[in-house]
């Protein structure tokens, strides 16, 4: 299962740098080449085995860093892409973090000062569960600080990323697109559900409230820091097997390029004796 | 597939606080019930599946930390454990750390202070590969440190791991318990196969020459910091299938008992309508 033999899933979703963005033109609903979520969910099982083993040579390699940052709105998926995406890959290779309202220390620093503590090491792969970018969605949306702070951060997040990007890290970063009523349906579905209803917070009706606002907040986000060295992916993302079998596919697509290899052995192995 | 009904994983292969430890009386090559690895190997699985659960309830449950401590000779299987016994569980709650030798600001620092920082905080699993046992392990038959300085040691990780247990953590720790016979044949593995030969390190062999003083180490070890807070096992590793199912029970049954709950939902959400 693939789609037209010119475009691969990364080519497809990804956030052209310098173009203008319009989020509603990218179908949420989008199903790509599936007609059966069967078919979506068997490619994922296989593609999760491709995953893995790239992995393991991703890891020995010990060139590289790999760091995906995941953002959307509330009941967008970010929990799941981690659950259902990174199933099976080995926990020692991955390191998730999910990033908070600030704590004073950190309110006390520059905004990318606990990002930058939580950049991936050599070897491993890191996943933002929301990142940075809040500091120029909710931190817009609410004003929690002046135009001319958040309106700097774009160039910095930039900046911050070319470093990373420069130094070893390859970077991937995912916008996981619903529209408003596949929120509402999920929302719903919190409430009704007894093992769900406790993620319900009252404070997800007031974002929804600022819908609106958060979508002119992401479309600037990924217009103005979708760059070569980072780009962003705007990821179908109301059917999750299809969203997940993307990110799935884009993963496998850019570790398969990196061609990560086992390390050489030491010299002089051939006349070890082992006593 | 069980052991028999009064006796439990955990119960079987817990090192008893006080008692005197005959490491040779452990057998590495036990099976326990099994006859066929074929029969561990189904058994793996559907244990995975229910520590998969359990984790979901226990991350969400948000009340206590799970401290797993890897401490095993070169190829022990400490990297297998994370690969085979946590495969699946969802990355987000496990946090794996490798103590590998201290940095300069390490070592300027008493043995406990990086090992403190890395300690899990509440809903996660963390995983030690390697730990603050090392410094009365390689530490003590390196003599890198005098005797007076190591000998201290067992008390002061013995309040260390009280702290922690006091204050929310429940603690396991594991001796992956494998022959010096055992060893030989899997570095040899090691040379022979091209996929795994960049694993071998000369000097693996240098520490194999110190098998007895090694033993000697962690039978001081595990008898003297054995607690009922934060119990060591001696787990039978030289059939890996068994290793690996000695520990998943010894997780299921310490998180069964645990019995974590879905948090309670917010009140008043009976009147919410999602618009």
């Amino acid at each position: 299962m693939s789609l037209s033999h010119s475009d691969s899933y990364s080519d497809r979703y990804r956030v052209l740098p310098g173009a203008a963005l319009d989020l509603d033109a990218y179908d949420a609903d989008d199903r790509g080449p599936y007609t059966r979520k069967k078919e979506a969910v068997a490619d994922l099982q296989a593609l999760r085995e491709q995953l893995r083993a790239l992995q393991e040579r991703f890891y020995a390699w010990d060139k590289r860093s790999l760091l995906i940052v995941l953002q959307a709105m509330d009941t967008g998926g970010k929990d799941g892409v981690i659950e259902h995406v990174m199933h099976g890959v080995n926990p020692q290779g991955v390191q998730v973090t999910p990033f908070k309202v600030p704590t004073p220390e950190e309110l006390a620093h520059d905004f990318l000062w606990r990002v930058h503590k939580a950049a991936p090491a050599r070897r491993m792969i890191g996943i933002f569960n929301r990142s940075h970018y809040e500091d120029v969605l909710v931190v817009r949306v609410r004003n929690l600080v002046p135009p001319d702070v958040w309106g700097q951060r774009y160039e910095q997040i930039n900046q911050f990323e070319r470093l990373l990007a420069d130094t070893g890290t390859v970077i991937l970063k995912f916008y996981l697109h619903i529209t408003k009523d596949e929120q509402a349906q999920r929302l719903q579905a919190r409430l009704d559900s007894p093992d769900k209803r406790w993620k319900f917070a009252m404070g997800d009706l007031a974002e929804r409230k600022l819908w609106d606002d958060y979508m002119a907040a992401y479309t600037a986000a990924l217009s103005q820091c979708s760059t070569a060295h980072a780009p962003w992916f705007v990821v179908p993302a109301n059917r999750k097997w299809y969203r997940n079998v993307v990110i799935a596919n884009i993963l496998v697509e850019t570790l398969t390029q990196l061609d990560p290899q086992f390390p050489q052995p030491e010299a002089g192995l051939d006349d070890v004796v082992i006593v």
